[in-house]
C-alpha cells in the first residue's frame, strides 16, 4: 500500500542521521485573510524538508511544531552544530519518521520568529516591523497558510500530519480543514481546545512581558525589548512542560552556599542586561533570603536566558494566544467539529503530563471514535511531564512506526 | 479529658461568629538568634486571639498561616469590613474550632509584613527599613519566635496546633521542637519537604520580584517597589492553589470582545502605575494578539493587583525561602525526625491538591505511624485544589471538630 515501500530501508537497529540540512522560505505574494478578518498583502513561511517526494506525490509527512519549536525539526545547519533538529531522534533514515521513506516537512508557523511572517517581520506599508500591528493568528490560520505551500511543492496529499502540544492542535486542525488532503494524524500531549489553566499560565507569561518597560507597546529592536519578562515567562512555562517527579529526580533539593553578592540573580552571566538585579552588586554580602541555591533555581534561570537569545517576545504574544484561542468544538460538539474528518488518527497521552493530561487527549479519541472515525488512543507511562513527545521513548517510536506503515 | 468540657456550648447548628476583634503585639527585647546564625536584636510578633485562657492554661490553640496569610483568621476588625478573618469559617464559637472551648492563638509569621518583624521593619541600628539586611528566616525561626510569646502569655501547653500549607510545615515543626508543649497537630494540604517543582515555582516569583527595577536592591518606599514583579508572582502562585477542574468549573473558556486599546493590559484601575502598558495606550486598535480576553485572564489579573496592595515584596521573597528550605528529615529520615514528637495528629490531604499533593501529605502520616506515633490521614475529595483547605467544607469540619475533642 505505501508507494515508498521500493526505497531502500536502513536497518530499523541503526537509525541513520537526517545529516547537513538547509532551510528554504516559502513566499507567498497573494493576500491572506486571518480568521480575524486582518489581511497580511502576503506571507513567508521558513521551511526543511528531508527525504524525497515519490513519483505519487504522496509520501509526504507534515511535521507541526509546538510554542517554541521552529522548522528545524531534524538534521543540523552545520557541522559544528552542537544540537540537532528537536525531533531528531523520530525522524531520519530507519526512524520511526523513516527519510528513506517519506518526505518530511516542517515549516516555522505564521507568526513565528524564525523565519516565518510574524510581529517582527517588515510591514510592506510602513518598512518597520509589524509590531502589535500583525494581525492575530489562530491554529487554524497556521494551517491554512501552511496548505498554501504545501500546494507549491506539488503534494497532493499528505501521508500523514505529525505534531505535539501545540503542533497536535494543527494537526487536528488540519484533519478537519482539508479532509481529503490529509490520510493520518498522530496528535500528542494536546488538547482539542485549551483549558481555563492553560490559558491562566499564557497569561501570566504575556502580562511579564506587557509590563516590562523594554516592551514599550511592542516596539523595541531586535536585540533588545522585553528580555526579563520573556525570561520570567519562559522560566514559568518550562515548569508546566515538566513534572514534579521528574524534577525531583533530576535535582530534588540539591543546593550549594552562594558567596558572591545576590549570585542568585545574576547567576547566568548574559543576564547582566537584566535590570533590577545590578542593585544588589555590591552590597557585600549575599541577602538573608539567598545564601544559598537550589539547582533547579539554576537550571530555570538558564531556560529562561537561552530563550531570551532565540525568541522574539511579540512572537510569544501572538502564539499563545492562538493557542488560548484554540477550541475545536466551539459552541458545538467535538463530534460534529470531527465531521469531516476522512483521516485515521493515533492520539497520544503521557500520564505525568499535567498541561494536557492524559484525559484530554483521550477525549479527542473518544470523539473521533463517537463521529465514526477510525481512531486509537495509547497512553505512556512517564515521569517526564508535558515534554515526553519529545524525548526518547522506544515505546512512542514502536506505535508512530506501527502507525505510519 | 476536655478542660474545657464546662465551658458553655453554641449549638453547632448555629455557629456563632467571633466578631469585633483588634491585634496585639508581642514585643521580645531579647536577642534572637535565627537558623541561620544571624541575630536579631529583638523582635514583634502582631498577634490575634479568640476565646479565653482557662485556669489550667492549656486550652490554647495556635493557628498558623501560609504564605500570604496573617494573624487575622476570624472575626473582624470594624463593623464595616466586608470579610472575616482568614479562617473564619473554622475558627468561632460552636464552630470546629470552638472559641467557647479554646483560646484561639495566631500571630503573624517573622519575616511576614502584616506587623510583626520583617524586611520592612526598621532596622535600629540603621533606623531604616532592613530590607535586604533582614536575616534569612526558617520555619523553625517561625516556631521558635512564636514560643516566646505564647510563653509570654502564660500558655503551658497547645491543646493543637492547626495549619494548612506552611502553617502545616509550622504545625509539624512544632511538634518536633516543643514535644512536651504540644498533644495535637492538625496539619493539611502540606509537606514535610519542599519538592523542586515547589522550589522552582518560587523562584520565579522572586526572579519577576528580583528583576522588576522597582526592587531597587530591597531598598524602595513602602508604597512603591517592585509592583510589576509581585503581581506577576502572585498571579503565577494563584494557579498553582487552584485547579484546572476547578478553574474549568469556575470560569472555562468565557471571554468578551475588548474595545478599548490594549484593554486586556491594563483592566485594573490600580494597574495604572505599572510600567509598559502605557506605551499601548492611544494606539487606537486593540492589537492583533488582544481583540478578546478571558474571564480567568482579569480574575488572575485582580489577584496579582490586590495582593500588591497588602503584601511587601521583601517578605514574599524571604517566606518564600523560608518554604524552599523547608526539610523536615534533612540527610535523616522523616522517621527520625519525628522521633521526639509526641502529640498525636491528623494530616489531611486534598485530592486536587497538585502544589502539594496528596501523598506528600500522606507521607507525613506513615512516617509518624513508623516512629511509633498516634496519626491518622484523611484524603478528602475536592476540585478546588491547595486552596481546598481554606474552604467550606463539612467534612473538614467534622474531621477537625472530632479529633480536637
Amino acid at each position: 500500500m505505501n508507494d515508498a515501500d521500493d526505497l531502500p530501508l536502513s536497518p530499523v537497529s541503526e537509525p541513520g542521521e537526517v545529516g547537513l540540512v538547509a532551510p528554504s522560505d516559502f513566499v507567498s505574494k497573494e493576500p491572506f485573510v486571518c480568521d480575524s478578518g486582518q489581511v497580511l498583502p502576503g506571507y513567508t513561511l521558513r521551511y526543511e524538508t528531508y527525504g524525497r517526494l515519490n513519483a505519487a506525490r504522496d509520501n509526504a509527512i507534515l511535521i507541526c511544531h509546538a510554542l517554541s519549536g521552529d522548522h528545524h525539526c531534524a538534521g543540523i545547519h552545520s557541522l559544528s552544530d552542537r544540537k540537532p533538529g528537536w525531533w531528531n531522534n523520530l525522524i531520519g533514515p530507519g526512524k520511526p519518521v523513516d527519510t528513506h521513506r517519506y518526505f518530511v516537512l516542517c515549516a516555522n508557523v505564521i507568526g513565528g520568529c524564525q523565519g516565518s511572517s510574524g510581529p517582527a517581520s517588515i510591514n510592506p506599508a510602513t518598512g518597520r516591523a509589524y509590531g502589535i500591528a500583525f494581525p492575530g493568528v489562530t491554529i487554524r490560520d497556521m494551517v491554512r497558510s501552511q496548505y498554501r505551500w504545501l500546494q507549491s511543492l506539488g503534494v497532493t496529499a499528505l501521508h500523514a500530519v505529525i505534531g505535539g502540544s501545540m503542533g497536535g492542535m494543527q494537526a487536528l486542525q488540519w484533519a478537519i480543514e482539508y479532509p481529503g488532503f490529509v490520510r493520518r494524524v498522530v496528535a500528542m500531549a494536546t488538547t482539542a481546545r485549551e483549558s481555563a489553566q492553560g490559558i491562566a499560565f499564557n497569561e501570566v507569561g504575556r502580562q511579564a512581558i506587557l509590563q516590562d518597560p523594554g516592551w514599550n507597546g511592542g516596539d523595541y529592536p531586535r536585540q533588545g525589548g522585553p528580555r526579563v519578562g520573556l525570561a520570567i515567562a519562559r522560566m514559568m512555562a518550562h515548569i508546566t512542560y515538566l513534572s514534579d517527579a521528574g524534577l525531583d529526580r533530576k535535582f530534588g533539593r540539591r543546593r550549594r552556599a552562594v558567596t558572591t553578592p545576590a549570585a542568585n540573580a545574576t547567576a547566568e552571566p548574559a543576564a547582566s542586561d537584566a535590570t533590577g538585579a545590578s542593585a544588589v552588586e555590591g552590597a557585600g554580602t549575599a541577602p538573608g533570603f539567598a545564601s544559598f541555591e537550589f539547582e533547579i533555581e539554576r537550571y530555570l534561570r538558564h531556560q529562561g536566558q537561552s530563550f531570551i537569545n532565540r525568541f522574539d517576545a511579540n512572537s510569544y504574544l501572538y502564539i499563545t494566544r492562538a493557542i488560548d484561542s484554540f477550541d475545536l468544538a466551539g459552541e458545538g460538539s467535538l463530534e460534529q467539529a470531527f465531521a469531516p474528518v476522512q483521516a485515521e488518527s493515533l492520539i497520544v497521552g503521557f500520564t505525568s503530563d499535567w498541561l494536557f493530561p492524559p484525559e484530554q487527549n483521550r477525549d479527542i479519541a473518544l470523539a473521533l471514535l463517537r463521529a465514526g472515525k477510525r481512531s486509537s488512543y495509547a497512553e505512556l507511562n512517564t515521569d517526564l511531564g508535558h515534554d515526553s513527545f519529545l524525548l526518547e521513548s522506544p515505546q512512542l517510536y514502536d506505535l508512530v512506526r506501527g502507525f505510519l506503515r
